[in-house]
């Protein structure tokens, strides 16, 4: 019995999970779930994740949901050599930084990312107009967490410290996508190391695989 | 140097850290952050934490912000003879279970939360009228959050399993204010595991501590 991870190649959560994976070097096999279809919410998907939402990984007898919760359980399980300690398990003062910072993208940057990301690619998917007054509320939040980071990365190449870590990783769906809208040339203009840190993290291999799949937005281009 | 938490006893984020230091047994001074002062803006208190929230702990040299990752080193750090490990580390496939269920609470059930909690308790406070549209569209949401978590209570005693674990432990704050709430009798009228689990958590020592000062809502008894 193999890893499975069920979701979706232009899921948020699910690149999440997948670009850990690729991270790790793990091999496992995507089961595509239909979320336009509902089919996150058929009986035996809810068996797997009671909230109905992708991504779920099935390892052997375990079954894991909610994206950060499967990236930690990876970055534990499979900390080969030759692979990013993503959780910098060897200092507790490195691992507690991790974990600030992956907090801090849970509360501070998720909520005001994912709505920008939902209203401009999902919504007119789904025949509705994107609400332009809520985008532009998010995008002047944005401006303020994007300001701490440029402030951070001032003292450290990446968010915990000077290491590639889970906190950087957890950021990568929303900002590609977000790269990819009319604001993304304004919000990196001045803070050159926000984009410079992008840029490190859009150049790694893993996120170079998961990019392929990540196409919302494309007819936009 | 001891321990030091800036923050409010009336803050849920606050609350969060102080259950956590009272399970563990940990001797800190609270150090009053005057929010509706906005103190938590201040240079100084950014300096601590520039997203400029409460709370922020300082233990020695080391100064951590974010509840859920405070809670996580204090459960890591002082993980006492005689006190619960609330992170479940001799187990890996327990210590993913509180995992998964933090993750739960992070993005499933505060973000349904607090917009009540905060429309019924804070609003009035600055003299807003509460949004009944916003509450009655987030109890919605609840209620199949709730749903969940009573078929999941009926697997376990606790969230992660039969054993109180940090997952518990984060939606103490948000549960006591809501409990204090008219919509607290129906939420729990047909989920009786969803009650036993709250006067379990409720009757802890450490809980009933912090209770004393969470004052919101006094005045509408």
């Amino acid at each position: 019995m193999g890893v499975k991870l069920y979701g979706h190649p232009m899921s948020s959560c699910t690149v999440r999970v997948m670009a850990c994976l690729y991270e790790k070097g793990v091999e496992f096999e995507l089961v595509p779930v239909n979320m336009f279809a509902g089919e996150q919410k058929a009986p035996d998907f809810l068996a797997k994740n009671p909230f109905g939402k992708v991504p779920v990984l099935e390892d052997g007898d375990l079954t894991i949901f909610e994206s950060r919760a499967i990236t930690e359980y990876i970055s534990k399980k499979y900390n080969a050599p030759g692979t990013d300690d993503l959780l910098r398990s060897g200092s507790p003062e490195e691992s507690i930084a991790v974990r600030v910072w992956v907090e801090v993208e849970s509360h501070n940057f998720q909520p005001v990312m994912s709505p920008i990301i939902y209203q401009h690619f999902v919504a007119p998917l789904q025949g509705k107009a994107p609400d332009q007054a809520l985008i532009e509320e998010q995008l002047a939040k944005l401006a303020g967490v994007l300001d701490v980071y440029e402030a951070r990365l001032a003292k450290a190449k990446f968010l915990a410290g000077d290491f590639f870590s889970l906190a950087d990783l957890h950021h990568f769906p929303y900002m590609f996508y977000f790269m990819k809208t009319p604001w993304a040339a304004e919000a990196v203009a001045g803070r050159a190391r926000v984009k410079a840190w992008w840029e490190e993290m859009a150049g790694r291999a893993a996120f170079k695989k998961v990019a392929e799949g990540m196409k919302f937005g494309e007819d936009k281009k």
